[in-house]
C-alpha cells in the first residue's frame, strides 16, 4: 500500500477520491513499442496535485516522441525502455494534494498545461517558464523542479499523473472531459498571438496548416477580433472547419498562389502570421506574405535547416518568433474564450477511444484514417460529447 | 536666383548662412559612375529644413546603391541616371527653415538620422517609422512625404540636403563634424538593442562582425551595462577596437569554435546576439549561441536565401529580429551617449577626405586600404578630429 | 463661389458629392450660447479630407465645453466667441480629398477619431499622438498641424468638417449612422484596456460608472475576454444596460459595500479597474479594489485636487493611468468588434434628433431627460437605427 | 548541536565555513525594542542558502518597522515581541546549501535583494515577484514560499539568514563589504526606471528627494544615459552628493519654484520623475513637471490619502507607479553597473559601525547625526572600506 511511504505523509486525500494500490500506465519500450503495465501512483510534492486522469488527446509531438523520442533538440536524450509515460494533453479530477496547496480542492475537475518552470532560473523570474533554463531538471542532485509533462516527466497516458498546480486550469462544470483536453492546444496557439502583440483586433493575420494549432489559432486570433483571418490549407474538411471557426478567407495552398492571394486580400500583406506548417515552403511564404513591421509566429517548424530569405525578413524589419507549447497563462485566457463559448473547439475533434484502445486512437491520428483531426482518449468520467464512443 | 520661385516663399532664411545660387552635388550616372554637378539648391517644405552638409561619412551600403541601386528589396527601382545623389551618414549646419519649424534654428549644427515616416500608415501611428508603409512615396499624386535620406531622396554627397526636421539632431559643440557623422551609425546599434529590448545591464551580448555598425554596438551595450560584451570577429586591428570599446572577450572566428567558446564563456547561451555580419555561417553561429528565451537581432543580412536552422530557434523559444537602419529615436540615445563621451566613436573613423575626393574616399573604403574602417567627407567647417586631412 | 480659392486648387471633388456655396453650423457665442449660422466650407490640406457630416453624438465633454470652455487644463483658453463649432463623435461621408490621399475614396462612409497628432514631437514619433506635445497648434506662424476635431479645430455640429486621414475608420454598410457615432467613444474604453496591457481575456475586470464611456467598456472588455466583468452603478436602468454588454455582476453602489463585494468576488481584488466616474470616492474604491501589480485607468477625473490613498497605491505595486479619449489606434480596433457585432453598441443610444433640434438635443443630454444616455443628432443620409425619429 | 535535525540532512556545509552551535541576533521586543541574543541557525531548504551575514546598512524602512512593525498596509499585523530579527539591505558569504541548488557555492559572496516570490501566483508567473499574491505566506498550512527578508522573515541584524537562491547576487572580489549593501538601494532605484521603460538616455529625469534611493536614482540615470539629470532636494551636503554622482542639476526646493524651475530646464517638463520624497507637496510637483505622456514612479509615499491632483494627470496621459522595493532582476542590472564602476555608491555611505553597536548605528541614522546618510553595520570579514571603523 503506496500510502505508507514518507513522501505521502504531507499529502492531504479525500474518501471521495479513493486512490488504489497501482495504477494502469502505458509506457514506452523502443520507439513505437507501448505497454500497458501497472505502475506506483506518485505521490504529489509541494506545490502539486495528484490528477486522475479523465481525458486525453493525442498531439502530432507524441507521435514523434513514440518514433524518435523526445524532440531531437531537447536535451536528455531518448526516454526508450525507460518506463516512461508519455501523453501531455490531458484533463482530469483532483485526487489528492501536496503540501501548500490551497488553490484548489479534491474533486476538482482541471485541464492542464505542459510545463512548469524551475522558479529561479533567469526566465522563469521573467514570466518565461517554458523557456525555463533548466528545462528537464527534475530529479538528481540538482532538482530545479522543472517539469514538462509528458517530455520530461510521466504524461497522461494513464490513470493518474502529478502536477505542479502552475500547470492546473479549473474547467466548467458544463464543459465535457473531451473539449477541456483541447485547451492546451487553444493555449499554444493563444501564446502565438500573445507573443505576436496580443493586439490583433482588426489586424489581418494569416494562419497556415489547417491542423489543430492551425484551426484553434484561426479560432483564437478571431475571438480577439482580428479581421481578417486569413487560412492556409490544402485539405478541403479542414478548411471548412476553419471556416466555421472564423476564417473569413480560405486558401486553398494547391490552387492558388498563396502570397499573392494574400496581398490581394490585405492590400499591403498579413500584421501578423501564424506558420503552423512549417517547412521552407511555408516558412518562406510566410516572410513574402508579412508586410513592412510585421510579426510571424512559427508555432511548427522543419526538423532539418532550410534554404530562408534572412534579406526579406531583415529590410522589411520583420520580427520572428519560434514558440514551443503554450506560455505566459496563455492557457488561461484560451480557457477564459472557450468556457464563454466564443469558439467550439470541439469541431477538432474527430475521434474517441478508451483508454485500453490506445494503440487504435494513435494509429487514427498517425494515419488520419477516416479524416480524424483530433483523437481523444476518454476514461469516461465527465460529461461526455456525443461524439464519444458509447 | 532659385530664392524667388513659390515654394521658397514660406522658407526662411538668414544672412548669417547665405545661400549660393546652385551648389555641388554629386550625381549616380551608371553603375558606380560618380560625377560632380551643379544642382538647384532644394527648398525645405513644411517640417523640413536645408541643411548645409558639413561632412559625411562612407557606409557600406552606399557602396552597395552605387553598384547594384537601392537595396534590390526595396521596391522603385535602381536609381541609375536620374541625377540621383546618394549619400546618408551626414551632418551639418541648419541653412534655412520650411514652415512650421521652431525646433530648430539656422545656424544649429545637427547630423541626421535616415528615415522620415509618412506619419499617417500603421507603422507610423506605431511609432515604428523605419518600417513606414509608404516607404518611398515621396513625390507623385500620392506624396505621402516618406523619406529615407540618400535612398529615395538625394542624400549628402552633396553641399545642401533637405531634411524632415524628425530626422535632425542638434549636435553638441565640442563634438568634430567627424565624429557627429558617426552618431547614425550608433544610433544603428542602439536601435538593434532598443528592439531587443533594450534592458540590458549585466545581460550577456554578443556582437558578431567588427564592422562600423559591429563595433558601435559593441560600444552602446557596454553603455547601456552588458556584461559581458563579446565580439567576433576576424581582423586583429578591428578586434582591438572591439576591445577599446568595450569588449570584454573577443573571439577569433578563424580560429576558435565560436558557439562552443560563446557557450563556455556564457554557460547556457548569450541572452543577445547581435549578427552585424550576417551571412549563412553567422545566422546558424547566432541561433546556436543564444539561450532558450533569447533575443538575435540581424543588422547584416545574406543577400540570397541561406539555410537556416528555424527549428533549433523555435524549439528553443528564440525571438529573431531584423532591422533595417536606426528607428523609434534610437539616434537620439545614441547622440545621449556620444555627448557624454561614453565610448569614443572616434576609433572606427580611420580616414578623411575632401568632398572632391569622394571617389578616393570611396576607393578606400570598398578595397579596405590602409585598413580603412570609417572613411569621412569632410568639408572643413566644424571643429576638426586630429585625424583629418590639413 | 469658395471653390476657385487657391487651396482649392489641391482639392479633389466628385460630382457625386456636390458641396454647397456654404454650409450650415452652430458656433458658440458666450458660455452655452449656440447659433445656427453658414460658414465657408474649409479645403481640406495636405493628407486631410473634407467629411460631410451624417450623424453626431453628444459627448458629456461637449457639455462641459459649451459651459466652461474647452477642458481648463488644456492650454489655449477658452473658445468663446471665436466662431468656434464643437462636436467630435461624428461620423459621415467623404466629400472631398487633399492632396496625397489614397487611402479613402468620395463617397466612402467614415467614422472618426478625435486626434491627428503633429508626427514630429516625442510622443508622436512613439505613437502616442494623444499626447502629442504640440496639442493645440495648428495654426499661426508654428502650425504644427495638430489637430483636435470639436475642441482645436471646428468639429461635427455643422454640415462638413476637415479631418486628417489618421482620424478617419470605414463604416461598414450595415452599420447605421447613429452607431456609427459610437465608435470613437468604444475607442475610448478600448484604449483604457490597451493601455492597461490588452491581454485581459480570463482577468477580471471592473467598470466604475455606466455612462457611454463605462458601458462600453464593460462591452470591449467582455469581447476581449475579460472575466468576471464587474459594473459598479447606481441607476438601475443604466445598470441593466450594462448586464446585457456583458458585466457578469453589477454592483450597486448606494446598496453594497464597493470595494468588499469585489474582494468577495474576485478574492483578491481585480487585475484591472476603469473608473468612468473619477470622483474622490470612486479613485479611491479603485485602489482598494486593485489586487497588488494590478493597474487602474481613470477613463474619467475630478476636476479638483482630492484625497488619495497614494500610499495603498505605492506599497501594492499598482499603475494608474490617465487617458484623455482614444489613441494607439484603439477605435480601429473597437470597430473592429462592432463590426463583427460582437457587442452592440447601440444600447447606449437612447434619443435621436435632427440637425436644427441640437439645443434640445443638448437638453436631453445634460438633464438626463427621459433617462437619456447617448443622444445622437441625425441628418438622416444613410442606413437609421429603428429609435431615429421619423 | 543544530546539525543533526532532520531538516539539516539535506544541506550542504564546508568545512572552510564551520558554523557554530549558535549564533548572534538582535530580535525586536516592543517598539523600537531591540536585544542582541542567541538563536538557532536556520537550515536552507529547497533552493535555499544559508548566509553568513558579513555587513548589513540600514534603511528607513527598518526605523519603520522599529517603531510601528512592518507596514501599515502590508498584511500580517505587527512584528513585536515575536523573536523576530530585522534588516534587509545585507551580503555576505555562503555557508550552507540547501538542496537542489548548484547555482552557488559555499564560500561565495553574494548580496541580497529582498523579495523571493511564491512562483506560483498569477503576478509570480508573470514574473512580479515583489508583487507576489502570497506575500508574507511562507509558514503554517498554505506555505507558499514567499519571503521578504527582514520583513516577512528574519533578516539581516544577525549572524546568519536562510535566503532563497533568486534572492542572491555574486559579489565581485574587489568590492568591499560595506559597497555591497548597497546594491539592493541601487536596485530599487534602477526598479523604478526600468517600471518607467528603462530607455531613458537621452530623455530628462527628474529625481524627488536626495535620500539613500533619490542619490543612487540619479546615479542609476545617468549611468542608464539619462540627460538632464535633474535633483530636487533641499540640504546642500546631499545635494553635492548628487552632484557627483551624475545629476547635471539641482534644485534647491527651499528657495526656488521646483515646478518652474524643471520646465526651465525641459521646455515642455520632464519625461521621468522618480519621487522619492513621497509627501503631498512632491507628488503634486511630480504630476505638474511631468511633460504629456509622461512616467512618474513613488519610490516613496505619504501614509495617509493626501490631495493629489488626479485631473491634471489624467488631461496629460500621465503614468504613475507605485514601487515596493526592487523588482524584475533590477538589482542585477544595478549590480552590473556597480560591479564596473560606472557610479560610485560609496558616496552614500557615510558611517560604519561593528555588530554590537547596532544601536548606535540606529540612532545615527535615525537623527542624521553627523550628517549619516547610510549607515552600515559590519561584521569586518570581507574587503573593507577606508571609511570603515578600526
Amino acid at each position: 500500500m503506496t500510502r505508507e511511504t514518507p513522501e505521502w505523509k504531507a499529502v492531504k486525500t479525500s474518501p471521495n477520491m479513493p486512490l488504489p494500490n497501482e495504477m494502469k500506465a502505458w509506457v514506452l519500450g523502443d520507439p513505437e513499442e507501448l505497454t500497458l503495465t501497472e505502475k506506483v501512483i506518485p505521490a504529489p510534492g509541494k506545490a502539486e496535485a495528484l490528477v486522475r486522469i479523465d481525458a486525453v488527446a493525442i498531439c502530432a509531438t507524441d507521435l514523434e516522441i513514440l518514433k524518435y523520442g523526445t524532440p531531437a533538440l531537447i536535451e536528455g536524450g531518448a526516454p526508450f525502455n525507460k518506463n516512461y509515460t508519455p501523453g501531455h494533453e490531458y484533463m482530469g479530477t483532483i485526487a489528492a494534494l501536496g503540501p501548500g496547496v490551497d488553490e484548489f480542492e479534491i474533486g476538482d475537475r482541471v485541464t492542464v498545461e505542459i510545463h512548469a518552470g524551475c522558479g529561479q532560473c533567469k526566465r522563469c523570474r521573467m514570466g518565461m517558464y517554458t523557456s525555463c533554463h533548466n528545462y528537464g531538471k527534475n530529479y538528481g542532485d540538482v532538482d530545479k523542479g522543472h517539469r514538462a509533462n509528458g517530455f520530461t516527466t510521466d504524461g497522461g497516458f494513464a490513470q493518474y499523473a502529478v502536477n505542479n498546480i502552475n500547470t492546473m486550469i479549473r474547467v466548467p462544470d458544463d464543459m465535457s472531459d473531451e473539449e477541456a483536453t483541447l485547451v492546451v492546444t487553444a493555449g499554444t496557439s493563444m501564446y502565438g498571438l500573445t507573443e505576436l502583440g496580443g493586439l490583433v483586433a482588426g489586424e489581418s493575420v494569416v494562419v497556415i496548416g489547417p491542423g489543430p494549432i492551425g484551426l484553434l489559432a484561426v479560432a483564437v486570433a478571431k475571438s480577439l477580433g482580428a479581421s481578417p483571418v486569413i487560412l492556409v490549407g490544402t485539405r478541403e474538411n479542414r478548411n471548412e472547419i476553419g471556416r466555421k471557426l472564423g476564417a473569413d478567407y480560405v486558401i486553398d495552398a494547391r490552387n492558388e498562389d498563396v502570397v499573392a492571394r494574400v496581398m490581394e486580400l490585405t492590400g499591403k500583406g498579413a500584421d501578423y502570421v501564424v506558420d503552423c506548417a512549417g517547412n521552407e515552403t511555408t516558412t518562406n511564404q510566410a516572410v513574402k506574405m508579412t508586410n513592412r513591421g510585421g510579426r510571424i509566429c512559427l508555432a511548427a517548424f522543419p526538423k532539418e535547416p532550410v534554404k530562408f530569405d534572412l534579406g526579406y525578413l531583415a529590410v522589411n524589419n520583420i520580427y520572428l518568433y519560434g514558440i514551443r507549447g503554450e506560455g505566459r497563462s496563455a492557457t488561461h485566457r484560451a480557457m477564459a474564450f472557450m468556457a464563454e463559448k466564443r469558439f467550439d473547439a470541439r469541431l477538432v475533434h474527430t475521434h474517441t477511444f478508451s483508454m485500453e484502445e490506445l494503440p487504435t486512437a494513435l494509429k487514427y491520428a498517425r494515419e488520419r484514417i477516416d479524416d480524424a483531426i483530433k483523437v481523444v482518449v476518454s476514461m469516461g468520467n465527465g460529461p461526455k460529447d456525443p461524439k464519444t464512443v458509447k
